[in-house]
């Protein structure tokens, strides 16, 4: 392999990478020989940046030809698409800071290589699939999603009569969702929003909007670190849930005037917008950790404003008409890849999740005629396994259940629980 | 109604509970004049203290005939018990400290009502009838059961083809598990422990078994307080669960020789046994918050012992041969029902956990028609009706959807998504 | 040793004390053969129960003639009172639930025993013999105290000339009021408040009153359970501190309207008045975690309450004219020794603690003749050495300066801190 | 003024900064027109970026001629220097990047301009002046020094008879040392750490050597991320506080072989050295968060390791004969100064630490006559000033004793307490 200057610090971060995804090497070793994907094209669409390449490794280890194009215009690293393009058996498609035309062009390129499967983020290849390349239908297989947004995305396909296939929502699976959500999102949101304005945590108002996993993983993070944090909801269990461990929970527009700093992570439109803009605090600070960049209505903001100009990088300020100030961070795209100092997800929380995409994949394929199209959960044995696994690379023992236990929970006659074993 | 001298605390306790119920205060004004249950006998059983006399009162407000017993030896409060006999439209069966078989005797006279409902604790009721009083079957139209190790009995029941009645899982609703358990159990498990032992957690190693909700609950709570938690698990995803907030998680041989407290929370039996005390501490402390006492196999102590006597009210000293001293606490009966200082869980937890009981009953009788002999969900509407009705009684508001949110989360197609509403 | 049956429980409670007292077994085994205090009286003013007991034995083995008497009217426990004076070198004069009077009488049957050094509480007894038995004070050749509000009462002494002796702020030193105060008070406030109301924390609005040792741990412990606690201060470090941990900081009268449970823990008197009692919600809690039972206006609540009357052990509601009622616990007594459930500080904290009072005693003797009368540091290398006794007890080990870190220490110019050793 | 283009970026930085210090904005208020360093040269030696610059401009605002040097190699910003040079009244010499020789000089060329005061951190100016520039000696009024290293250096100089002049431990203050040290240090530290490595604290085994206030300030804030933390120490009550707090504490020696991150916090050299880096895992990562490079002795590393190379902007790898790799970050530099991301201490604690220096300088300069050669506490009264300031501007009131209360705090007799005022 020759590597061009360019590809050169994509293969430095591709080594640290590898370094910290240690369910990765097990799935390189466990799967080298059987190669499950052999003769298949899997299309990967992700934030094209060092762990994500490191899966893409992973698969074609097992077999796959791999494609890869990015999820979102601004989260893809150049170094990393360069080096990934050296590899055998990996091809792909992704440049940072495309804007949205360019980024459908791409997808289009990946969309070429006519993928059997496609393990996607936020569903986006998969919809453009569907939208506008039909003719590719015939040769999927399945789709295997890792977020929020994009799994209520295909079951509105589903809702629609668009989805022909089977997918998997990955993203439900507690190995995704609560660690890629709570501690992935909840730590590299606070990390990179905190360097990108110099700014303390201790002692501040924070307003998260959205109680879901990456709203909880931010909520008790910022909250651990000093922060009184207020938590905004639509469902009441959540609001209830946010209320017991000890946050206030207030509508929007309550929320709206105390807040110093404002996260949102709802997976919804407008969460913040006109009305709450206008009770703000002078200097407040907006940031998003949802996927898309909805979130907060940045083009309301704009129109209200008077003047905007950039304070430092990755921080854009917003005069409205009264002298106040209003700081977005990063135009309201996702903190945690588009600030200034990001580096996306920490290694160990992308580790588990491509694994748990990995091995989803393959037990698609495997289970493929017992599958309708439709949304499917991931068989719960297949998210057990990658915790089998991922405790393993970590050194942690478990116990096992014994016999008598076994019975125990099989009893269920008074006297078969209480008498002696 | 003329109140007897043994029943004028338990009215007292009562009043305090009743005003520490919101949800309860909603529920008797809003069915009161409906009559749900009129023409019905409901058979309650459950730890008989005063919110379990709330939640009674509040079906008989509802037209129901209440017949109740206790669901554990030790558990129920005769003040309350004499204070609930007392009310129209309540009767039944409970004492304080019988044993086995007697509490087998006040559960048949509470069958002899031929309840056509029963809501339970642990499946007790619900086992008794089915194994020894078939004959009622027929009357019966359902089951709400609201423990971990009621439903796990249930399930075994059905496993076994013995069930032939549809059963909601209570205990599995996210109001009841998430809130009952995790902070109900958690916070009482720990402040009669520490009451009972007079001792500090503050630098304690504890070692917490099961790290299901109740679990969860006991090792955040005794950490927060100052305590070095060690979980231990068999169940990789909760092992990982564990691992990731922070506590080292390790198998119970290793666990063993290192904590100073043990709390059982796992559903299962002998989950500390004789290898385990073998590697013990002197002045090891051993507590239960699980339903059973079987979690700590109290008889294998006793055996591996030369002495075992009572140190302080609540607290029984084994002598080991070796001189060691391990100390059981009530038995290994449940830690916040059975210690010295025991109130049973607090208000607010029974208040929701009783209201969903309450509102699967009128579920489960209302649909009783569509629902076939097996375990249920509770339909998540009603889960979010309790929520939702808690929320007011605590005055706190949160968000509705507009259109073009509700709108959003319908949406697929990128342009729709990315376009302004 | 003879024993009456009324010493029984006693003597069992002190064994419970002892074996959880390992500071105290070094201390004895330490002093057994050199008996610092042989020949010499000391009387130890405070709450008479098991854990002091511990410590009285420990001066006896240490050789001195020990005298006891209680503290604070509710807090003794007759059992051990019993049991202690069955040993030899102690007597003492003390009994649960007496009044001002008769507290005033026991505290001078002990000063008939003219004693040497005082080791006190609240500086009862010290305050008692400088006031009312003058004639005293030759004899005496010190006083240790143990509590802030101690300290405090000392130091008026002081600046209104009626200090004759030297006297040692054993609550000053970091082992104790880090210590005891945030864990020792810190969770036995929290239990007991929990047990005696039978009421959950999380979700809770707690107003915390104080944000010194006792509050820090009042606070933090209560957040940590899932309370929403606001903090109420008259000193700006404290009140800055309290909010950059997170907490909301509120003046009492904006306080007043939020909370549902209030703590006091200020060392001062009406906190919570008149003015405060109007603005409170309906079923307001207000407990007291402070020495004197002032914090807490209750003899202002009462004259503004239409009626009063005991809800529950230890809870007496007032019914206000709007028909509002509040909620005092144990009249305003210490919360954590009056309530029902009280069983005083935990035993390790009272291992520290008292081990802090021998040892200080110890050297105050030993330095007596180099110190004038006032309030006094008690040395550093005092506290230290009790630090180091208690780790031992714990095994916890600790690293110890090499010679070039010693020397690193001592160094100042560049070239020095910045060369190789 | 104009503005060249190498310092239009320092402008936007420190207009940042300023919005965010409102400390300042309400000293420069207050100290516009009463001018208190009139005529006086005062040098600063500090960390030259936009924080430090706000305080340049404060002290420049009340009327002092500023000379400014930067205090470390690594941390300055050059183009915050250049915009710092256009502004009147303050002139200085900072370069990022210099080695030890060029900084000497630097520092010599701010000596040039004869400071009457010199507000430092770590003494570096203060003992350049000292050991180098004896002449100036008489010029200077007095030292304020701002952190725990620079003061233990001044005390060395006091016991080396080297101190000619009164100095102010401001770090020694309340004000600076918990929120500067427990939260800056604390948030910042991990911050940097995180985003320079891309990885997760959740689930990892962090090692923090010190728990003086950064090491709390880390050792909370890691474990409040999911980090299972054990703590080295070397004095025993810190050790103890941190064991009650629930941490693990271990000597280094057995602490090396556990952690994957190492932190050091200690203010001492060689806290981790050749016999602990024998025993690390592979892959373990060392920073520093104290001020100096010498608390990880990296020489000794280096000499151990058989190769070095850079593995990410940051992060140099050592690898060690048996094939083991340990992580160096930042060269054991201050991480959150010199890590890629690093932005320095957050604006707000700076706001209150050099408020802080501000006030200590006024009181310093005011009190000048009944000051010795010595080192100093700044007076109680500045430090709660500064505090009051700060709650002034954060909006936060706080409540006033009554005149009751205040009477309350100065009696001791029994009647006096317990009676009504």
């Amino acid at each position: 392999m020759t590597t061009t200057s360019s590809a050169e610090p994509g293969h430095q971060k591709l080594a640290w990478a590898r370094a910290h995804m240690p369910v990765h090497t097990a799935l390189r070793d466990r799967y080298r020989e059987i190669r499950p994907f052999a003769g298949l094209c899997i299309a990967v669409c992700s934030h094209i940046e060092a762990k994500t390449g490191v899966f893409l490794e992973t698969l074609a280890a097992a077999g796959a030809e791999v494609v890869f194009t990015g999820s979102e215009p601004g989260s893809s690293q150049d170094d990393v698409v360069a080096a990934l393009n050296e590899q055998p058996g990996i091809s792909g498609y992704a440049r940072r800071g495309v804007n949205e035309e360019e980024l459908a062009r791409l997808h289009s390129r990946a969309l070429d290589h006519q993928p059997n499967l496609i393990l996607d983020d936020a569903a986006e290849l998969t919809a453009r699939l569907v939208h506008q390349r039909p003719e590719l239908l015939d040769g999927l297989r399945g789709v295997c999603e890792q977020t929020t947004t994009g799994v209520q995305r295909i079951q509105a396909m589903l809702a629609d009569g668009a989805l022909r296939f089977p997918a998997y929502a990955v993203n439900h699976t507690p190995m995704k969702h609560e660690f890629d959500n709570i501690h992935g999102t909840g730590e590299s949101a606070l990390t990179n929003l905190m360097l990108t304005t110099n700014l303390l945590l201790a002692g501040k108002q924070v307003v998260v909007c959205g109680y879901g996993d990456c709203g909880v993983g931010i909520a008790h993070k910022a909250r651990a670190w000093g922060a009184q944090v207020t938590v905004t909801e639509v469902e009441p269990r959540r609001a209830l849930r946010a209320h017991m461990n000890g946050f206030a929970v207030r509508p929007m527009d309550e929320a709206a005037g105390i807040g110093e700093f404002f996260i949102t992570a709802t997976g919804n439109r407008d969460v913040i917008r006109g009305e709450h803009f206008r009770l703000m605090r002078d200097g407040a600070i907006l940031a998003n950790a949802g996927h898309f960049n909805v979130e907060i209505d940045a083009a309301g903001l704009a129109d209200e404003a008077e003047a905007r100009y950039t304070v430092r990088p990755g921080i854009e300020a917003f005069r409205m008409g009264d002298g106040r100030e209003i700081h977005l961070i990063c135009e309201g795209r996702l903190v945690n890849l588009a600030a200034p100092t990001a580096m996306g997800h920490p290694a160990e929380v992308m580790d588990q999740t491509f694994a748990m995409q990995f091995m989803a994949a393959e037990d698609l394929l495997r289970r493929r005629d017992q599958l309708n199209a439709g949304v499917h959960a991931v068989p719960d044995a297949v998210d057990a396994e990658v915790a089998s696994l991922k405790l393993k690379t970590l050194g942690v023992g478990i116990d096992a259940l014994t016999d008598s236990q076994r019975r125990f929970l099989e009893a269920w006659r008074a006297d078969d629980i209480l008498e002696s074993p």
